[in-house]
């Protein structure tokens, strides 16, 4: 299980991945999710712990289900 | 994909199956992922949203990769 001080660094790295597959740059992927570049930036970046609640705004932005936000999260 | 307003509670309906299963009490379970009883109530009843730093603990007091917290959880 990934130990929780390193959550944020591959939960970032991954959400980059999908951002990326999407085709949006992090400005037009931060508007679609009404939150702001720079915050959206530190979660990228693993700068910043999310609530469950911006996750599941995220994953309706991308169109996924919650869970596919971590399913390629280390074991 | 839930709506942000209801995965707290989604999660925590979900989070108390796995304690169940586990066969702890809301304070034993406290205990463990090292975070007070008061507060662990709050996330079982929805009224709180935790953070994945917090997600990554409880995963790992369970023993099951973070992403099975989700895996249940309404499309």
């Amino acid at each position: 299980m990934i130990s929780p001080d390193k959550i944020n660094y591959y939960f970032g790295n991954n959400l980059r991945k999908f951002r990326e597959a999407k085709g949006c740059s992090q400005e037009e992927f931060a508007e679609i999710c009404k939150i702001s570049r720079a915050y959206y930036g530190r979660i990228e970046r693993g700068e910043h712990s999310i609530t469950i609640e911006k996750c599941a705004l995220i994953a309706q932005a991308l169109g996924i289900h919650i869970s596919v936000l971590f399913t390629d999260l280390p074991d």
